[in-house]
């Protein structure tokens, strides 16, 4: 960290710095410029709060020079890790495609979904079976028993399972149905669910928070990393902003962004990125020209009477076509679906 | 809900959509435009998705009509709420002073904060015990052990406790401890917690999360009335903006606009809102002048040595005048302190 | 326009509305539903402010129904307009490579550039004369001089010119030297100057605000469309977020978004859309690959020695790398560089 | 600056950079940390560019020390500056009152709402005569005639007037009409009319750009400053935001963080701050609180039929009840209106 004095500090502030430095086992390191002071802290600080040295008196304020995630950073781990889910692969050369209904309504609906994405060229399956909504008047998922129609599903196309686990208590009977937990977007501050899901010791996908950071969506994987649970896979799905046409603003940047900071298999989530069936197809071409691992997108087979997200799913038939357009621009990256 | 149809939508594209309005169990009401028609919707719309809608042939836009809530509205209830924790009330003439440490270190520092809080003329005990922190390495919290001390401090003042709990499956042993549950402004979309609180029965502080619109603080707390649980007071702490100066933006127009639309307590959390202690003065003396009902101030004996949130802290004495300047602009408004 | 009355609305105040409007030269159209009742407002209504009704007794909002662009929407003119250039067409098959850098600093700084962008494949050169700058410290621009080296260039290499002109009283000498004008994000909303290039009736680069909406934005295309000259380019740039790793979020969005809105083509800024110059190259894919019609590529000799913008800009070598890569995305979504 | 390199920087790239801090007439400060060596800048660092650095191989980013703006700053002048237009001072111990319509409409509405905002208590008189607006197809004021009748109020009441500016070429004829000139939010970035207030010599009244952060703010202030003109008043209107139901966000917090960073007077608009009359004066009475030096207030005798922003204009009864309300907050802050 670098403390940065006011103009005009005392020589006796600075030294109060530099002792309150030492005192906490760092050592500090003087620099006097024209203005200002300044005053390297130099050791590890992660885990140190640069507020509370902002408090000393003469201090202007206090900047961190070390990026506060490790496990996380590319610094520590140069290459690539992969992450696998039964025979996918995330993180490779292959763009993985994840297919489904926003959430699971009835075993019909499932199947018919389930099998056109495959059909289609999915080679994951999602679907909801407990639904944050912001409204408590809205369907809020079916809960277990979706999760089994999910592994019904899973078993009859071989497609492997990712559902959204929203709670630490509910990770014991998610992970029975399914191959990959999910954390969304809602969910990606609940640091006890994080915990949870790096205890669990599975593949996790986790969405970013709609108001977070990418600095912060890196923590927020430090938390499961934290536990030696490497299985994680990031997943951009739009943050909020002044923006109200689309629902959310996809932020493309995040993609290469994240692929420069961390080793961590990065995927797009069109759906939610514009909230609009209409611009899914052209979002997801943008997101693997722009490096994404994957995309994950919202299938119905009859999307006006969907029960939730109806306006952002496409049809199989539109899935379809994606499939194709996506696949072009994939080998134009030199990559493949 | 209103559905405007696209310029040349045909006869047959209305006519589906009333028969698709009115199969939901609904009236339609047609209205011809010079460049659009329009469809009313007229029911209960709450429950029903309008995106979905917006899926018909021929939909250009769906129009929410109704405030998607319902017992949270002044609509239903014109009268303010009161909400009673032990002697202390939120909603009525008094303003309610909450402080307390951002997270309780030891018992000195707890007792010593009590002390002096209650002392300057705070009503109420605020101390974290568990901490959501956005890095795995920093300090999360004593747990039980500081709501046992947080009950004992709260003994020994007279002061009742409020605290925060982050998970459904903590609720049982954290109302043990206090007169109010806090729910943080990372947690404002936990809905399993949510729904935890509301049947919990007891009071309950719910923090507007740092992006949620003030529709949304409001469907937050509708989740908790849903449970027949009307002791619900609402916290303005702050929202995220492009400005960095701050820690996050305070949006003092959220105070009267909540105050119009629903009859529950409105609080400010003037410490989160800046993240600067040097600004928690006169915010918390615009906050009370702007209507209301209370305040929660951090406050720690050495604010350098805090192990969370120092630079946002006032010592005893700082918030033994703020104390003094509130009182003072609280009798302008003709409340009292 | 819509008008929602307010529940428990008297006959009274329905009337006075329904007058109101009537007195506007529009016709009004009642519908009473459960909980409110609502009245249409039959006519053109933009021109008219929604805000003013809502000042009326018993309303409680106004809700616009007509987009508030006319001559920019795709509803008035179904079909893409071409913009050209001289030799040069947007909203065409091919996609338009505008290049160069940021401030012209210097007659070999320009030519070196323009000769290295030319061979690279670029069909546009673009320069900066005059520079808005946040700080008063910062170079400004050569001014004069700068065009006349930018039209120097584009004789020598054959490439039209784009340049930004930042007041009306400067439109005469800029337009002497360039071909095309440029609107900056700093400016797309001085009207002044959106009417100075709607009269001066040449070809128009218009950028997006940096907090602008979709639907301000297209406004501002209207401000120039207004006074009949079509020719107006729009440019996705970047939009200001909470996020602070990337100088702006590009809004990939945005390019599905407008060409669906509007008949005008759509290009893409990636240097100012993400602030560092290791994102320019795969943000362009993802421009290509979600349909802009061309891009604008800030590209310097010695980007470390650049006086303005160094961070964002290319080599020329690095351009070129670009090219190609960005060819091959642009083919497999059947379009061409 | 400090230059920060990244982890594994080699020796010669160390070296090399502190050969281009001096090539550029600054001295280099070496500091070695644990996992990254970095590199102080001495020298007045304004005007440099911290992102041409970041160019260098091995350098991972560059963070300025000292704040961009100078002459706006309370390192360079301590105390308070007064601002005096006429018989009205800003930054002493009266708040100011400005009010009046958003836009002049004729001589009637001018001379009514003059005179009822002079007997409620105003000081000075605003009125718009070029009106900014999104739309082309809205009123955009009556220029000159505005002006004539804005002089004309101001000699009946005897309050100065305030008008907005919005192109250079327009100051010389504004300036013969009006007491103070305004810079709007849209051209807070505009630099040519920036530079053209500066050298007009007289009091300006500058409005924080609805996207400017606080230092962008005050960068604008110090292009006039620069031209050694110091009468100039800062004016927070609101910030845009993710929150719908109010227009903007008021952002309270840059009342004090201005008066702490810079010795300039401030005032807050709260008619555009929020966009909804109803909370005017609650937010009115919380800029007082928290220490602004005036209000500016939009004020129109039937805002029904104001032809602009009626719905967050006040009637001269409202005006008067506001003004009654504001006092008795100044007065428990211990300044007068």
């Amino acid at each position: 960290m670098i403390v940065v004095m006011r103009m005009g500090a005392s020589e006796e502030e600075v030294h109060n710095v530099v002792r309150h430095i030492e005192s906490l086992g760092f050592r500090a390191h003087l620099s006097r410029g024209e203005e200002r002071t300044i005053i390297g802290l130099i050791g590890d600080e992660r885990g140190l709060s640069q507020h509370t040295l902002e408090l000393l008196p003469g201090v202007e304020r206090v900047i961190p020079v070390l990026k506060p995630f490790k496990l996380a950073s590319r610094d520590f781990k140069p290459e690539n890790t992969l992450v696998q889910v039964r025979n996918v692969v995330f993180g490779d050369k292959k763009v993985v495609l994840i297919a489904g209904p926003c959430a699971v309504e009835s075993r019909t609906q499932l199947m018919e979904t389930a099998l056109a994405v495959k059909e289609a060229g999915a080679s994951m399956l999602r679907g909801g079976a407990y639904k944050p909504r912001t409204s408590p008047y809205s369907f809020l998922g079916l809960g277990e028993d979706a999760l089994r129609l999910l592994a019904e599903a899973s078993e009859a196309t071989g497609l492997p399972v990712v559902s959204e686990v929203m709670a630490p208590e509910a990770v014991p009977v998610v992970r029975r149905y399914v191959d990959m937990l999910q954390i969304g977007t809602r969910n990606m501050h609940n640091y006890n669910l994080l915990h949870a899901v790096g205890e669990a010791g599975m593949p996790v996908l986790l969405k970013r928070g709609l108001m977070a950071t990418i600095e912060e969506f890196l923590m927020a994987a430090e938390y499961i990393l934290s536990h030696s649970n490497y299985q994680v896979v990031l997943c951009e799905r739009g943050i909020r902003t002044f923006e109200t046409y689309t629902r959310n603003t996809l932020d493309i940047n995040a993609v290469p962004t994240i692929k420069g900071l961390s080793h961590l298999p990065v995927i797009v989530d069109p759906s939610h990125g514009t909230g609009r069936w209409e611009l899914v197809e052209p979002v997801s071409r943008a997101a693997v020209a722009a490096g994404a691992d994957g995309l994950i997108i919202e299938v119905h087979p009859r999307p006006a009477e969907a029960l939730s997200d109806g306006a952002q799913s496409l049809t199989p038939e539109q899935f379809a076509r994606l499939v194709k357009s996506v696949r072009r621009v994939a080998e134009s990256v030199d990559r493949e679906v």
